[in-house]
C-alpha cells in the first residue's frame, strides 16, 4: 500500500467522503448503518472496474474515480432509485502514489457532492496485480416502484435517453481511429467515454410508469436483447431513429461502418426503457423537464430477440450480439 | 474470463445461490432491493480478499469462497448483526477454469445454506491480475443495537471469544514453520487460517449489552488498540491470561517467541469485546449457550494505548503494532 498508510488514508482523504452519513461513523468501525425513507426500500448494485479493462491504467486518477462511482449510479438510475451511499473497496498496486491518491480521493469527492451520495464503508488492500476498484451503491425507491427489466410488452415503445454510441466511438478515438475527427468532436467521444453522466433524476421520474429499463453499458442491442429475454418479448429498432451526437455523427459521415460500433459497443450509460403507448408523451415531457431527451428507436413486438432495421426498413445482420469487457 | 462465459456462470452457478432472497430476481436486474425486519437497521460491510495477499492461489477454490464470506460475516458478528444477504464483485484472471468455478461456487452454496445468507447481487470481470473477490454482506440488528467499536469504558473487562493466535501459527506453519508440530495440530492450526468461523451467534447474543466490540482482523493487539482509540481509554492485556488451543500452546512450548505471533497476528476472526463488570456472567452464560467460550483477557482503563503484561506483570514492548497486509 502506498506510503500514507491504510490508516491515514482512511482518516485523512476517505473519511470526510462520508459526512452526511451518520451511520458511517466517520468510517472507524468495522460496519455502516444504512436507514432508507420510509415507505422505501433499499436498492443495491455492485459493479467492480479493473485498470486495463475498465479504463485506462493511466487515465485521470479523478475521472477514474468519479466513472467507477457513476456506473453504480446508473444502475440505480435504471431502477428509478435515489442515491443513498456507497461502499468502495480499492485493491492498490504498489506504484500507486499519495499524490494519484489525492486526485483519486478528489475526483470522488466532486461526485459525492454533486450526486448527494456519502461513502459510507469499505475496504483498502494491496495488490500484485492491476488497480481494481469495487463499488457497491445504495439508493432508495419507494416500495413497488422499482423498475424491473422484465416489465416490456409486447406494443411496447422502445426508448432510449441521451445520445448513443460515443462511449464506443470515444474508446475507438482514444485507441487511433477517425483520425478526420476534428478535436472538438474527439474530446467530446473521449469524455463520454471516460465521464458517464447517470440519469438519476430521469430515472426516479420514471420510477412505477414506465414498463421496464435498464442502462446500456453492454451495448444497445445486447442491453435490449436483455429486456427482451427477461420480459419474453422481441424488439425492432430502426436504426435511423437512433439519437447521435454531432461527433457521432461526424463519425458515421466518414465512415459509415462505424454504425455497428453504434448499435453494440457499451459503456454508454444511457438508459432503455420500454414505454406503454399511452405514457409516451408524459415519458418525453419528464426528459424535458430534467433536460434528457427521451427519443423512441423502435417497438416491443411478440417473438424474441433484437431485430435492427436499416434505412430501407431491411433487417441488418448483427456481427456481435454486444460488448463485454475482454 | 472463463469459457463458460460471463452470462452462464450467472445463470448456471450464481443464481442458484440467491433462492431465498425474492428481491435478487435470481440475478437477472441491474441491482437488488433487499429489505430489512421490523425495528431493525440495515448494517453493511465490504470486504475485499486478493490472491496472494490473502491467500493462496492455489487454495482450494471452495475454501476460498468460503473464507471470502466469513471475513465479511465476522463484521456483521462483531456488530450483532444476523446476515440478510451478500453482493460479490470476482475479477477472474484468464487461467480460471469452469471447474474451478463449480467448486468455487460449490462451496459458496455451502455457507450461503450455513449462515442462511443469499447472493443478490454482484458483478463479473476478467482481469489481467490476481483473483481478487470483493464481498459486501448486508445484515440487519434491531434499531440502536449495533455495537460499536467506541462504547468501551475504563473499568469494562476485556474478553475474547474461542482461541487467539491460531491463524497466524497456521500461516506460519503453511510456510513451514514449526517443524516439531505434530500433523493433526499443523493441520488444525492451517484450517483455522483458512477458514474462519464468523462468531454470529454470539455477536447476535451480544447486541446491545456489551459495550464495544470489533472482531480480531488484524491481530489482538492491533484490534485492542481500534477500540481503545475509537474509545477513548486504554487496555490491558494479561498474556497469561489469553486462551490458547492446544495446538497453539503446543507451538509456544517448543517456540516461545511465537507468543508474538499470538499478540500481533491477524486473521483468526475472533471477537474482541468490552464488557460491564456486572454483564461479565451474562456475557460468559451467553458465550456456553451458544459453544464459545468467552475469555476474560484484561481490562480497560484511563489513559491510552495498549499494555500487555507478561507472566510476571511485567509490560512487553511489542515490536510490531499489529499485522497489516503486505
Amino acid at each position: 500500500m502506498a506510503r500514507l498508510g491504510e490508516f491515514e488514508f482512511i482518516r485523512q482523504l476517505l473519511a470526510p467522503l462520508s459526512q452526511g452519513a451518520p451511520g458511517a461513523f466517520n468510517l472507524t468501525d468495522d460496519a455502516a448503518t444504512v436507514t432508507v425513507g420510509h415507505g422505501c426500500e433499499l436498492v443495491i448494485t455492485k459493479d467492480a472496474l479493473v485498470a486495463g479493462v475498465h479504463f485506462f491504467a493511466d487515465d485521470a486518477p479523478d475521472l477514474i474515480a468519479r466513472k467507477a462511482l457513476r456506473v453504480n449510479l446508473s444502475d440505480l438510475a435504471a431502477k428509478g432509485a435515489k442515491p443513498v451511499g456507497f461502499l468502495m473497496a480499492l485493491a492498490l498496486p504498489d506504484q500507486i502514489s499519495d499524490d494519484w491518491l489525492r486526485a483519486f480521493t478528489s475526483g470522488l469527492a466532486q461526485d459525492v457532492t454533486a450526486f448527494a451520495c456519502p461513502l459510507v464503508g469499505g475496504d483498502t488492500t494491496a495488490t500484485p496485480g492491476p488497480l481494481t476498484i469495487s463499488i457497491t451503491a445504495l439508493g432508495e425507491v419507494k416500495t413497488g416502484h422499482f423498475i424491473r427489466r422484465s416489465g416490456a410488452l409486447s406494443g411496447d415503445i422502445l426508448c432510449v435517453s441521451g445520445t448513443i454510441g460515443d462511449a464506443a466511438l470515444g474508446l475507438d478515438a482514444a485507441k487511433g481511429a477517425y483520425e478526420a475527427l476534428s478535436q472538438e468532436h474527439r474530446q467530446y467521444l473521449l469524455d463520454r467515454y471516460r465521464l458517464p453522466q447517470p440519469r438519476l433524476t430521469l430515472g426516479q421520474a420514471l420510477a412505477n410508469r414506465d414498463s421496464a429499463c435498464l442502462d446500456i453499458s453492454d451495448g444497445l442491442c445486447a442491453d435490449v436483447g436483455h429486456i427482451c429475454v427477461q420480459s419474453g418479448v422481441g424488439a425492432v429498432i430502426d436504426t435511423t431513429q437512433i439519437p447521435l451526437s454531432a461527433a457521432a455523427a461526424s463519425v458515421l459521415r466518414t465512415t459509415p461502418a462505424a454504425l455497428m460500433r453504434v448499435l453494440t459497443g457499451g459503456d454508454d450509460y444511457e438508459l432503455a426503457l420500454a414505454v406503454p403507448p399511452a405514457n409516451i408523451a408524459a415519458t418525453q415531457e419528464h426528459g424535458r423537464k430534467v433536460g434528457v431527451a427521451v427519443t423512441p428507436i423502435g417497438r416491443f413486438v411478440e417473438g424474441n430477440g433484437v431485430t435492427v432495421l436499416d434505412g430501407n426498413g431491411q433487417p441488418l445482420t448483427l456481427f456481435s450480439a454486444g460488448y463485454r469487457h475482454r
